[in-house]
């Protein structure tokens, strides 16, 4: 069976900064090493998805990166800005192979922008995927852990467009026989409302379960950049995942047991932790 | 016009150690900034090819990475080695594209793992390179400047191997209206004997023109690893770009004035470079 760890860009990167990584970047990626020596033991094999997080989301914001160029030739501002965005996010990758590599885990990388061409962002139809999908599934029969990311790519409507690793996950689940799809964050699950608004009695009560029928609303405080539609985009991807791809997904705090358990396909599900399922 | 550049391992690495970066990278990026200056304010285009250097070829000699795994699965040793060459190789391509981002030079990268299955190594056939190409001159349309390198790569006889920069500057240079290719490296050109052997007269002596037709024998020291055919290599494939490909061929120190007239293809031709021709 085949698991798909989403590393978000709120554990891997200071969201608040600009090209900043996360304190914890280390014992998190430790915890992803046990994860796959685990799962690889009981021969079970591992995706890695991450985020971009404070090396995309600034970036695609300051040159308007996601609507695109939007004519067939994009200007000096343009040219400098997706060649920045993707200098930002192959750092942010290098340092998560590297990390991976040396943890003895044999990570492949692979780029979104060099394996599919959007159309019209979110829009992008499933077919459009397939080399990406593909080359997955090649990686993952040789041995190797495919790592993916959210990504500047280019788009035939918009010149270019940002794709999120959300939607990199939906398509993957979509195409191969994926099991469960856990999200790692810096937060235990879906609060009711932003935990950042501590004045509202709800920011303390996690959603542990939410199925694709319940209609979600939480309320956020914004107080960071995000490109790809924040938590209310994760929501309807996760959502989406659970109705069309038919995988298990789940939310947790990397570092607690619920995301070990998560990742290595226990179903000893707490109330620390977001679950969404058909029913 | 379209030059392409390549950045040799020898001039962007400390080819004596492992993952150890040239002391000059900085001054030698400078004058990549100022050549694509120039040629852009002429019109033309500019495609970077970087070799590997201490970043690669340490790597793919230890594990035997340009023989392949010759099996169709690989073992824990095979993928270990292709993971870390691959982390090696991204971190200094991830260097020399952040540094000439932050240059202003609108660069993107192209992994050639991502694009090409070679068969056979060097014997890889000139199709193969296809999709490599197309997305190279996808790019110098949109404006930006194509970042290639010598990379580890699928094969289908070998299951993996190592293909060098130069053979990707020879399927480049066959089909891409390329007018140039330039070497910079960390010497004047080719000496008629390794410069390393001070004690043989010719070792002080550069040709500074070689026919496609003279035999060429310069004996070297081999004193680093260099899995992709060391000077002997390089002189068979730049002989081969002149004949097949009708460009011209030079390799040029970095830093001096011969490199940069090169570059923005001057013909300035003097006896401190090394000029390949037809005749």
């Amino acid at each position: 069976m085949i698991v798909i760890v989403k590393l978000g860009g709120a554990a891997i990167t200071n969201k608040k900064g600009v090209c900043e990584y996360s304190a914890c970047l280390d014992p998190l990626l430790d915890q992803v090493r046990q994860a796959y020596c685990d799962l690889q033991a009981q021969g079970h094999q591992l995706i890695l998805v991450h985020g971009a997080g404070s090396f995309g989301h600034p970036q695609a914001k300051k040159y308007q990166l996601k609507e695109g160029w939007r004519t067939s030739q994009p200007g000096a501002d343009y040219l400098k800005g997706f060649s920045h965005i993707r200098a930002c996010v192959q750092q942010l990758n290098t340092t998560i192979i590297t990390q991976l590599e040396q943890r003895g885990v044999p990570v492949l990388n692979i780029t979104p922008l060099d394996y599919l061409h959007a159309r019209h962002g979110q829009d992008t139809p499933t077919e459009r995927f397939e080399a990406l999908v593909e080359r997955t599934s090649q990686y993952l029969q040789l041995g190797f852990v495919p790592v993916l990311h959210g990504d500047a790519v280019l788009d035939d409507m918009r010149g270019c467009t940002i794709l999120s690793g959300d939607v990199i996950l939906y398509h993957l689940s979509k195409w191969l026989p994926v099991a469960r799809c856990v999200f790692l964050t810096d937060v235990e699950g879906i609060y009711k409302a932003d935990p950042k608004l501590k004045m509202v009695p709800q920011s303390f009560e996690i959603l542990s379960h939410i199925s694709v029928k319940d209609t979600v609303e939480v309320s956020t405080s914004f107080t960071v950049a995000d490109v790809t539609g924040g938590i209310q985009g994760k929501i309807q991807w996760a959502k989406r995942m659970v109705s069309d791809c038919q995988v298990d997904v789940m939310i947790c705090r990397w570092g607690t047991k619920e995301a070990l358990d998560m990742m290595t396909l226990q179903n000893t599900f707490t109330d620390k932790m977001t679950r969404f399922s058909l029913f």
